[in-house]
């Protein structure tokens, strides 16, 4: 990070715009091998904002739809020995198609199986990782990136956004790729670049699973923008600007998610602009 | 089909009214093997037209229960082959039974695991075949029943149902089953006859999962209602109906699916005739 | 039960009350091994009451999270062999942490596999059984405890709590665990006290999974209070006065769930007495 103060960046969110007419113009179809907890909101989500969710699993399937997919979400949240092998299938062949793949290592650090398969999965070079600041702590720390874990137990996180700056920073430079550590606030970073997403509400942590919806809707924002940082900070400043929209008018979670959904599917440029800032932390050239 | 201009039949939303009525009556149990997308919005539409909803897959039980039940639901919308396994058992056992069972081959087409599934389960002689019209193109290609493939690459149809109908009419003629092609308007045929619902509303589609409901719905009416074309176009005048009148209200998806489920629940003859019409194009002795 | 008439306490709303609080201020981390329908409103209503929910259930970590969870939730509405094995494993590295858990044996009497693998569960010594009245039969009958087995055949109930009433103590007697039989009204009972919950809303089991979400949500209860009876209690009197008040203003099952997803959320001491009533029908001394 740099001395200059963050201001916010009209740029950015211009950028998120287009990039959103982009999703819904183009409603590219987009692999999602999630957990059971997410399957409903996930595939709602990627609806909403103009993309065509697919939810592909199996091994026998997962690696022959990868080659279809425009992109393709891996989250771990409810794993086992089959899945994981979905899971890893469907990355190598992403990969090997040449699409952009998001991972989201949920509540790695609770279970061995967490890490190993988190490490494994890290090793297939995802595109983005979408996680939060519990998670990405202690996934640095499995990479050898120079973090203390993390002091999550389970999916929720146990530790600010604030603490896993710079654990997000150094994974992302030791991998090459983007990390887009997401909470009260969201901090993006390929390594060099910082990009902080402001937004959102209260209200919108108590629905499940946002979190990995917003990993599918971060893998169609990576189908249609080709610089996965400003698709990860796309994806989360649309979340940012409808979750502080929605909030707004819901009274509890389950108004709140109604809301979301609406607001997600007709947000425009003013909306994100009323619902969310984005602020260049530090830029290609800092 | 012939050449008299279709015209809406009140008689036809009549006979749809009865069915409803006798499905709340009789509350079927119906069983459903269906994707994890759709678990929780199948189960709940299965419940709000008056029927009681069981997700019962796994090889060890789905034949047993299969005898208990009054119709079957198969969607291989997130197929692995145990739960292929379980599917045919659960088919195998609903026909030796004497129950109804509809197929719901999601996205097939799309992977060499979803044709051979999808083959696989059509020959264990489904009632009804509910699917949109990039799956009943690839369906009935597969079949032999001198279709092109479709356009479809996920869960999403790239075909329109015009382009599908004489497909689904050579398919139910050369399965001697009923197949519902369902979209912007449905049609349903038995190869000779063929009718036409009309209904609905563009956010319906924005609504995950709402096809493999209707696939679940349209087991509940095969239950209470023995000729099967009549069932498939009683579930497909339902959902149009619930979905015009909920979309006149909602907001986006999120309050969509909200309105969606209080109509269906609440639905009577008035809000059919206001939300749905059925168009016999080809009748039994045409 | 004893001769005298059951009256309201507001004693017992007040130590609902106080229940609720804890939940709210320790946030306790609740595994959930449940079914794939009720997933996602199981999740959300643990995490409206305040609790943290997590959804593990693979043998390749469930016992190893149940040391780190600090209650833990088994529901077999979905079972395979796979899941069993990790529900055993988990229930047993439960009780070896010292860690309450409670069962729901959905559908227990539909068929041979959901028999056993109850029988199975109820041996590892569940601190609570949640289940409804046809469920609580059918268990009873399995265990030897009197009773005769329940007329349900899916996951709906097909007798009335108050049939199932003193097969719900003999098979807390028996196991040395607490019973909760719920419905219509629900009665909770260790085998000697028993209390009476009322409440709720003809549009509450219009909501698939709301008595699967009931169980996750008593074993969050669980892990702030120590008496498993007082427990339960809480938990209905919870969902039986968000429920109450819900259903004042929903239209349908579909504005029903948001409501009392929104409700549970905000639910206070006022709320709890203007929709639930608690009767203590046979105290500890009696």
């Amino acid at each position: 990070m740099n001395a200059q103060p963050p201001t916010a960046q009209a740029d950015g969110l211009q950028d998120v715009a287009r990039a959103l007419e982009a999703v819904r113009a183009r409603g590219p179809l987009v692999q999602s091998i999630t957990n059971y907890v997410s399957m409903d909101i996930a595939a709602n989500a990627v609806l909403a904002v103009g993309a065509s969710p697919a939810m592909v699993h199996d091994p026998s399937e997962a690696a022959e739809f990868a080659g279809i997919a425009a992109a393709l979400s891996v989250n771990i949240g409810t794993p086992s020995p089959r899945w994981a092998e979905g899971m890893a299938m469907a990355a190598d062949a992403a990969v090997a198609a040449g699409r952009p793949w998001v991972l989201d290592p949920v509540a790695v650090g609770a279970t061995a199986l967490r890490n190993e398969l988190s490490a494994d999965l890290l090793a297939r070079r995802p595109s983005v990782i979408r996680a939060n600041a519990s998670e990405v702590l202690a996934l640095a720390a499995l990479a050898g990136a120079g973090a203390r874990g993390g002091s999550g137990k389970g999916v929720d996180a146990g530790d600010a956004v604030e603490d896993a700056v710079e654990a997000a920073r150094a994974l992302a430079a030791q991998r090459g790729c983007v990390v887009a550590c997401t909470g009260k606030v969201d901090v993006v970073t390929d390594g060099e670049r910082m990009v902080r997403v402001e937004g959102g509400s209260p209200l919108l942590p108590r629905i499940t699973a946002v979190g990995c919806s917003l990993t599918a809707v971060t893998a169609a924002f990576c189908a249609v923008e080709p610089d996965p940082l400003a698709a990860a900070v796309a994806a989360c400043a649309v979340f940012a600007a409808a979750g502080t929209r929605a909030g707004r008018e819901a009274r509890g979670p389950g108004s709140m998610r109604v809301a979301f959904l609406d607001e997600l599917s007709t947000l425009d440029a003013a909306g994100l602009a009323d619902g969310a800032s984005v602020h260049v932390l530090t830029g290609a050239a800092a």
